[in-house]
């Protein structure tokens, strides 16, 4: 292992938290919220000093970086954050117990949105500033954001793909351009651009700039922790169809918006993982307003409020403009589904992914045609081209991964008693990164009731969904720590 | 397609069901109940008629069998078996709809225990014997037993190996002996013994034979099937006990057996898919019996009622003793995670199983440990001895297939507006070969609530529990009616 690498790398890391947390700071010392401003000034002191301690220790070092590294590294990095990043819900008093800041701050950081708060509005403005922006953050990936500005790991020692290839949603990022640097700075300008736009349609409905900018952060890393009790409810319905909208762009992979800006209109029309996204997306739509025929009163809300929901569950953000916990089983069932789908890969959502779900399905029909046209030779294709079988394993071992986790979260939080779709939705909602389920964490209700193990619990399935699980596989394997 | 072979088989294997309704005829004659007389006779009739038929029409035929053929004759043998095989229920009045009856029989059939019936006892004994000697005839096998007796498929070409590939539960049956026709017959032979000795133990408990033929059958072919309409709830400790025993034991790889008849007490003592069958079951019942303090009145209740449903889930039994659906959520949680590991390969039990399991886990480790010593060879042990590769495969499109069959089909019986705690359980009783699931489908209840669509549904999800997917993915596939 090389850990003064690693740990340089942490404590650069912590800088550029210290400095995001900056405009919060601003914006308590702007509405003059004092227990804030001192929780901010506590919270960047004590990182800056974390982060100076470990860039001291740990100056100098071998150029020698390997994957498992990468994936540590990326492991402990979001671990220290989140730990570091949760001081200011506790130091402002906003959230008084330390393991509630803790999950608030993961459930930011991975775009889960998933809340244990029960009155958000009353929140100081800095500190729900700095939950919101958690979720920008944690969207596009902090990692990614060093990456693209500063000269973290050096030259060509595979520093910079390890971890890009570490934080980056689903099995076939970071192949845009030959320069990993050049692919994470292309990522982010798509990100600050999209999120600028998304801010000024918002904006254009009247809804005030804070607002409007919180929202946004929600939207953009598909988050969904909203500034209001009732999420997007109160809102307009033009808001609301914003929001739709938008979640929907932030689940398309982003190279499909590099392809645009290529003029490659036909690549991304042929896209299949585009094609399924938004098939099933279309699909779920329809067949939830056929299903909730008289529940609203006319058909446009209806489709309003299906496609809102369908849009927000599928890319994983989480927002509500409605309770879905008293729609139709029928539609439930449909959203539970997308919530495993997820996004796409290389989108700022989780779940399964997209890709994902094409690639194990196709390799299902392999299996298929294998058994009866035995004598030929089987390739699985990927937009026509061929996939490396270590692809197809990896994919596999991801859903293999995926279930486990799913069934021993569910046993180990169903200790607390709860129904058990409260117990399932709510390990789907975290470990896909959505927020919201049913029943007991259905849109209306939020997590606060669970105990503190079932909190850990839910920690560590929020951060395995957001960085695909083996990061957190590989940190808690033994054979990492084994000296060699 | 070699249609004249599969014919032929098929029609073999009528003869055998029609031989094997006779007891049930004679049963009926015997307690003088007219209407079961009539009906046995009837389909009896129909079912030689049928038989003779395909029997003229497939004389004769090339030698040459493929393993597609040996899985779709496998598929259309069960679905044929089961529409005849419903008869006797219809044309006797005791289940008025053809589908409820149809879906009687193939929950007996696939040894799955499911009902649609309201009302148990006050149905005629030829009736009752057929329904629990349906998951004795399904529990090891149809074919299997078509092949320990007769010469089926002639010599060495392929078409009794692929016929019991495609039958025995489990990805690694079939090599107990070099002879395909011996393992057949060692197979019933230990079946049929262990079924005497779990009748003989019954009677010892004072049960009527009547009954305990029929429990031992549902037993045996871990069906559940019971003859009382509270299952086995009103026999007294002792005869729970003795099922408790038996459940475990024919969830057992009958390889176990064969190895304990050679001597071999190390290496069933090492087996990896028994410690782990035993190890998942012990620590169940531990678990359950410390959520259940004070729910029952004494510890020898609770273990007695913990360990009989523990056993009767695992193996994908069925039978109840007590309404686990009031067992607190963690008690469960645990039953639901056990209806998803099922029994050994090679026993009659359903489910995933236990090696699939055990693959599933290993390939995953062996995943991670590649990320964490890239440079290093990986080899998957089962037993001390390295996996082949396609098998691994195969066990990964397996689970994909299980997830998406399970999903897609939890979507489509929602309709029927059950809760989503009902829809889940009741797909995944079904498709593990389970029986009861929780709430509108719990051991209390049955599940003739649910719509002739969506038993339809849960009918394809019984058959391609018990034949492992493939046979009906293949059944349903376009590539195997395209002609070459």
């Amino acid at each position: 292992m090389n850990y003064k690498m690693m740990g340089r790398f942490i404590g650069k890391m912590l800088v550029v938290e210290a400095i995001f947390m900056l405009p919060a700071l601003l914006i308590s010392l702007f509405e003059g919220e004092r227990s804030s401003v001192f929780a901010f000034l506590a919270s960047i002191a004590g990182i800056v000093l974390v982060a100076a301690v470990l860039l001291l220790l740990c100056r100098g070092s071998k150029n020698k970086f390997y994957a498992r590294e990468g994936l540590v590294c990326v492991g402990l990095s979001w671990g220290i954050l989140s730990l570091l990043g949760c001081l200011p819900f506790y130091l402002s008093g906003a959230i008084p117990a330390f393991v509630d800041a803790f999950f608030e701050i993961v459930s930011g950081f991975t775009t889960t949105g998933a809340s244990i708060l029960t009155e958000i509005e009353g929140l100081p403005k800095g500190i729900l500033y700095w939950r919101s922006f958690s979720h920008w953050l944690g969207g596009m990936g902090v990692l990614v954001f060093l990456l693209a500005i500063t000269s973290a790991g050096g030259g060509d020692n595979g520093f910079t793909m390890h971890l890009l290839r570490a934080e980056s949603p689903g099995p076939n990022v970071g192949k845009l351009v030959p320069k990993m640097r050049k692919t994470a700075r292309i990522l982010y300008e798509l990100y600050i651009l999209l999120t600028i736009v998304n801010v000024i349609f918002l904006l254009a409905g009247g809804m005030p700039l804070f607002e409007a900018v919180c929202t946004a952060f929600g939207t953009a890393g598909t988050g969904g922790f909203g500034i209001k009790n009732d999420s997007i409810a109160g809102y307009s319905p033009y808001i609301q169809n914003v929001c739709t909208v938008f979640m929907m762009l932030f689940g398309v992979n982003f190279t499909c918006y590099y392809l645009l800006m290529l003029k490659q209109f036909k690549n991304v029309f042929k896209d299949e993982e585009l094609r399924l996204y938004l098939g099933v997306a279309a699909g779920s739509v329809l067949l939830i307003t056929l299903n909730l025929r008289g529940f609203y009163s006319t058909l446009g809300e209806t489709l309003r409020h299906a496609a809102f929901q369908v849009a927000s569950i599928m890319t994983t953000t989480g927002y509500a403009t409605t309770d879905f916990d008293l729609w139709p089983t029928f539609s439930k069932a449909i959203l539970l589904s997308l919530m495993v789908v997820g996004a796409s890969a290389g989108s700022t959502g989780g779940g399964f992914k997209c890709s994902r779900v094409l690639l194990v399905i196709k390799s299902l029909r392999r299996s298929v045609r294998k058994v009866i046209h035995p004598e030929k030779v089987q390739v699985v294709r990927s937009n026509g081209h061929p996939v490396d079988e270590k692809i197809l394993q990896n994919t596999n071992a991801y859903l293999a991964a995926y279930a486990i986790i799913t069934l021993l979260s569910f046993i180990l939080i169903s200790v607390d008693g709860y129904s058990m779709t409260t117990n399932l939705s709510a390990v789907m909602a975290c470990f896909n990164n959505i927020g919201p389920g049913f029943e007991a964490v259905g849109p209306t209700c939020n997590f606060s009731g669970f105990s503190s193990f079932s909190k850990i619990v839910l920690i560590l399935d929020m951060l395995a969904g957001r960085l695909e699980i083996f990061p957190i596989l590989i940190l808690f394997s033994r054979s990492t720590w084994k000296r060699r």
